[in-house]
């Protein structure tokens, strides 16, 4: 596990949460066993058990439950890694050797729900109906997400007025809120529900998550157009290559509506490796990059903002602290 | 829906059931909703939902709360298919043309991972931790069930003496109960939970549900090796040809050991379509089916001992009832 230096005062609490992953209940299946301590194993952050027990913080709160709740907002993360992956190698596949040979599909999806219904498992431990309805909604609207993203594969946005421009923009918002932002803001909420902090205060926590999951996404997306292949351990352009267009792409887009390649490269038509170099290099070297960042530190900026809201406790500086570092990672 | 004469008084209390589960929170996605209504609109006989209801009104219950655990039980049971169908999918798809080709396999997993949380919401809904509990559990249970299938496939298991035989049929029961019995017990169960009924009596339901699913499923696999295709819309042995051997074959097996034919057939190694209808065949004509459905008649006669402990009020009498059907139905 890579640790976060601003969180080593968290220390004891995530190794809490570490244990708490590795439990399982019924270890029948060593294979399970297995694969989950190899997903655990490859290089979390822990950002959103790290969130949840910030956020579960700012009042005195059952630390069994918090980390309970801690390690289940892993636990989900994990299961969707696993079904993303999946999902993404069998469109590989099509073109693409870099495929995990070791496990069936159907080996594949079924552990990716036993972690599902793990996560659903420490939520409960939690001990809130109200944390498990987040819990409950937050999974959907990840895969909400996830098929809005497959649905728009390969579609390249109109950008030709204005009214077009902030459609793609919304589309591009509304896919990262629910795949990403809405993990990290349920993380917040439910932790703070847990620790029986004010309405008020539970609603600027989930701001704060989600705005800094909004922020932090849009870092990903341009770290996917950063780096080369051997540095990545995966091709660069990875989503543009799969036909997604995230916001680095769309803002070159809205910059050069001339340069057709771009199009191309998402329809999957006709498209090369020399092509698809060609445009990532273009956007690189485009102001897209500096203009996705600039809107990462929007999003993170107003996600300190909603923390304004919250008592002046230890926590509050972290969380403030730790939406910086959003900012400035690297993978 | 198709609906079970002996279900006709709880009539009003499914449509609303059934109006849960029809409803989607958030629309967005017409894909989705369409697919949920294909699904729902196949044929379900609302069997796990009719359990929750009728072992929810031995005492006065809330009953928005038990329609929407009793939606639940068949949304986890829908969610379960999907992701079944695409798992046999794939393994047909290996040999055998009949396959779905309108949904890609990651649309399926996601649309699948989709109504898992649209369960665990309708879950929530009871508002009940402990009936969150007994649903994460629940579905860890099926999903460890699925695997060990999986896991065990084209294995064929020695039956040479009393210990191996008993292991196998151990290997059976475990295998049915995680897969279908651990669903009917936890309809029952949380539906008495929700009650606020007796912990004996909790543990009464649970038990009747857990000993029905057993039976049921039994049943099931006999059903696997009756009919013919045309009827069934489905090959007939569908089990053995992708080599998981159920309670007939394992009965034929017992009483047959010098037939070879069958662990060819559930090897999959030179299994052609004569080889297998032989195999059918010889297990139809054999004591197997009758033994098999001896068996389940044990467990149905078990979950009708198990009722013993309950308050005499109408829903035992169609409980009773219930489990008498189980073991009458065709497909």
């Amino acid at each position: 596990m890579k640790t976060i230096p601003l969180l080593e005062p968290l220390a004891d609490d995530l190794e809490l949460v570490e244990r708490k992953l590795h439990e399982i209940p019924q270890p029948e299946q060593p294979q399970l066993t297995a694969v989950l301590n190899h997903l655990l194993g490859s290089g979390g952050k822990r950002l959103r058990p790290a969130l949840a027990l910030l956020a579960g913080r700012f009042y005195p709160t059952d630390l069994d439950k918090l980390v309970a709740l801690a390690a289940s907002t892993e636990m989900l993360h994990t299961a969707t890694l696993v079904h993303d992956d999946l999902i993404d190698g069998a469109t590989l596949r099509r073109g693409n050797p870099t495929l995990n040979a070791s496990w069936s599909p159907g080996t594949t999806v079924l552990a990716g729900d036993y972690f599902f219904a793990r996560a659903a498992a420490l939520a409960a431990e939690a001990g809130s109906v109200r944390v498990m309805t987040i819990f409950a909604n937050t999974l959907m609207a990840i895969c909400s997400g996830e098929l809005r993203q497959i649905f728009d594969r390969r579609d390249v946005p109109r950008l030709d007025d204005k009214q077009a421009w902030a459609a793609a923009l919304g589309r591009y918002d509304q896919r990262i809120e629910a795949k990403t932002a809405s993990l990290f803001a349920a993380a917040t909420e439910a932790a703070a529900v847990l620790s029986g902090a004010p309405e008020a205060e539970i609603v600027a926590l989930r701001d704060y998550g989600r705005l800094l999951g909004m922020g932090f996404q849009i870092v990903d997306d341009v770290l996917d157009f950063q780096g080369d292949q051997a540095e990545l351990g995966k091709p660069v352009a990875g989503d543009l290559r799969e036909g997604i267009v995230t916001l680095p792409a769309l803002y070159y887009l809205h910059d050069h509506p001339e340069d057709r390649r771009v199009a191309m490269v998402v329809r999957g038509t006709d498209a090369n490796e020399r092509l698809v170099g060609d445009v990532v290099a273009a956007i690189q070297e485009s102001g897209a990059i500096s203009q996705a960042l600039d809107r990462a530190g929007e999003f993170v900026t107003r996600s300190q903002a909603a923390l304004a809201g919250l008592p002046d406790r230890p926590p509050r500086d972290t969380l403030y602290a730790l939406a910086e570092y959003s900012l400035s990672r690297r993978r």
